[in-house]
């Protein structure tokens, strides 16, 4: 459970459930920090959190070790940047599939290795992977968003089993399902996955006490096949 | 999301968890119904929850179709009951394998089906199974139990998939490790899953919104290997 | 590995799978001992593959007794049977959901015991349970199959977890497909499963040399979905 | 099914595993093709096994695609190789994390993308993946080798929905257990896994007729936990 008033940061944001995310936390008293490689839209978003804003290519050693180092302590760190390539599979690009697995999932292990280092010494705090169907099941024309998401998977559950006893809450949320977008408003319309009511979800796994802890937890609309 | 105010029905009620989830629900509002085959030992909890007590075997037909007449309309419908026997493989009693079977998967269905029956009408409510690691993981001298809980995650994941488009929350909480009693006080040691805290994530199932639902979580404590 | 020329048990016969069973370990050079509840049906193949036909309930523990008393030492036992009913969740006759439970996986318990309680003193055989993509996926309106199917996969993890250490090889085939019926003549079609194609899996997994041994695996056509 | 007598590639090949399944593939009448990045050590095995031997750096796409205009039509393909570095989380080196991930998935998807180009012309072939125990479970201290592994199998297993349907056959086989070493004789030990059995189940992967066939296979030796 990690300790509120503390900082989230938040890895990998635009709109969507990444600002959802940001919105929620705020609400709930955590101190803001955004990080995105393209940081001009996030204006709005970081004045309504109060959020500090950093710029950071989430795949790069370099970039996300000076992104941690200007953030410092946190209580929460959230990984959400995918790259995600379709196509027949003899047509894909392998610059766009190594691009892929260093942008969903190499990315993934830099982050969840900073915040594990800054976290240790406290033995405390609470770590996210944003995952999706496609780490749990490899779809045709699909290839390498597959192996970005199984990649990541592998990544926290690998995490979870040496951080847990340590006191380090590691969690992989498997995002089953498209998600409605604020840019198409739909009244109403339940039918795709609520990005507030996603974020709800991240909240409840970071609110867990160590005494109950889930590694895992999918989420889909009512009506999504599965 | 089931609405607050309405009846809560526990199947399967002792101490422990399912006590837990009796007075978090009651405290959230709701309207307390509690079966169990032995009734005499539920009398301060009942008081405590304002619940109403129901005998009940829950692997029997006839005493099923009876607790859900008497019930009535429900939002909630939580089933708890297992039956484990361990042993070496060769020298289980088939007598008790079969036990084991309609308890704790058996007896899931026709609960499930009542309460299925009860909800379709209005479109709507919360069925949640109370699993283990067992339902995900045979174990060695432990065929009786796997075969259970592996037949209750089947019934769960078959309604979650015909009953979700249907408006009905049908869940499967993995309860990974052993559960803290009341009855060994242990002074604050959270090495043991707290049951307090694991009523927490079935209260956060029961309140998701369609438009983001799980349909199975786990939990463990954070010094559990997994 | 089971020892060729030892006697092969299958439970569970009728055509399809089970007749392509009987066949391929007949002309392996395996003795042949055939149980079913109907008999009538069997006597081509018992001539066939010059088997010995037993007539059995599988789920009645004193007929399983009586079979595996009459069959004596055998290498091999392979479990086929199961009861599948469909429809409406909530229309399920919870009678014929028992007996699902009962044929499916309760039966398998049965003859599994007895099969192991033969094998142990010899430390070694081999025992193979015939799944279905029911068993590792609950499908709506199909909820007894799975929790059937379901419990089956969790009583042969449990077994292998128990007996491979003992040298009893048990497998778990997930037969994830139609099956292809002499019944329909269909001119090389190779859409649906071949039993025949099957039966090789089997045997594959019976010649496994205990330095190697499977628990799992699955067979579908080249044209099916998963 | 591939058609025998045609070639069979197999990349990422030392002693053990991979010359194994050379040896069983040159007697089962494969025109064998070897490639590894050290080909030095490959004598003895080529002359044996009469293949023909490429050097090549399986991560690197232009050695890659070298290697296939090179070898030319084939009916089968077996990838091989991984990198893992084991450690605490918080030690492992950023650079060794994204060469495990280069080598242990991204070669497979470069090696796969060129077998499927040269294969689906014909509408036949078979390519298999040599996956680990770490590609179905993430262990503590070996997060790199887990997103390798997780990886593989994720393209494994969407190559397998997107080729199979057009005559591929993809395969991933986890290979869950030490392998027993040709370099250390000992004397009949079958408590480790016998790398000329693991081949036997490459060989009957390979032989399944399309009517009837499986993505993915797991083996270990009888004592091993799971």
């Amino acid at each position: 459970m990690a300790h509120k008033g503390g900082v989230a940061l938040i890895i990998g944001v635009g709109d969507g459930l990444s600002a959802s995310l940001a919105r929620l936390l705020a609400k709930e008293g955590y101190t803001l920090a955004l990080a995105s490689r393209r940081v001009e839209k996030l204006d709005r978003l970081a004045k309504e959190t109060k959020a500090k804003i950093h710029r950071c290519d989430a795949s790069d050693p370099a970039q996300v070790a000076a992104l941690f180092k200007g953030v410092g302590d946190h209580e929460v760190m959230i990984y959400n940047p995918s790259y995600r390539i379709r196509g027949p599979f003899i047509e894909l690009d392998p610059t766009e599939v190594k691009k892929s697995l260093e942008i969903t999932a190499f990315g993934a292990f830099l982050a969840g290795q900073q915040a594990a280092r800054n976290m240790l010494p406290r033995g405390r705090g609470t770590i996210m992977f944003t995952g999706a169907s496609a780490g749990v099941k490899g779809y045709a024309q699909s290839a390498p968003f597959a192996m970005g998401k199984f990649a990541l998977r592998g990544l926290a559950q690998s995490m979870a089993r040496e951080l847990h006893p340590r006191g380090i809450h590691v969690a992989h949320i498997v995002v089953d399902g498209g998600i409605r977008s604020s840019q198409r408003p739909d009244g109403g319309n339940d039918n795709m996955l609520n990005p507030d009511s996603i974020a709800r979800s991240y909240l409840h796994l970071l609110h867990q006490p160590r005494d109950s802890w889930s590694w895992e937890i999918e989420v889909r609309p009512w009506v999504e096949t599965f």
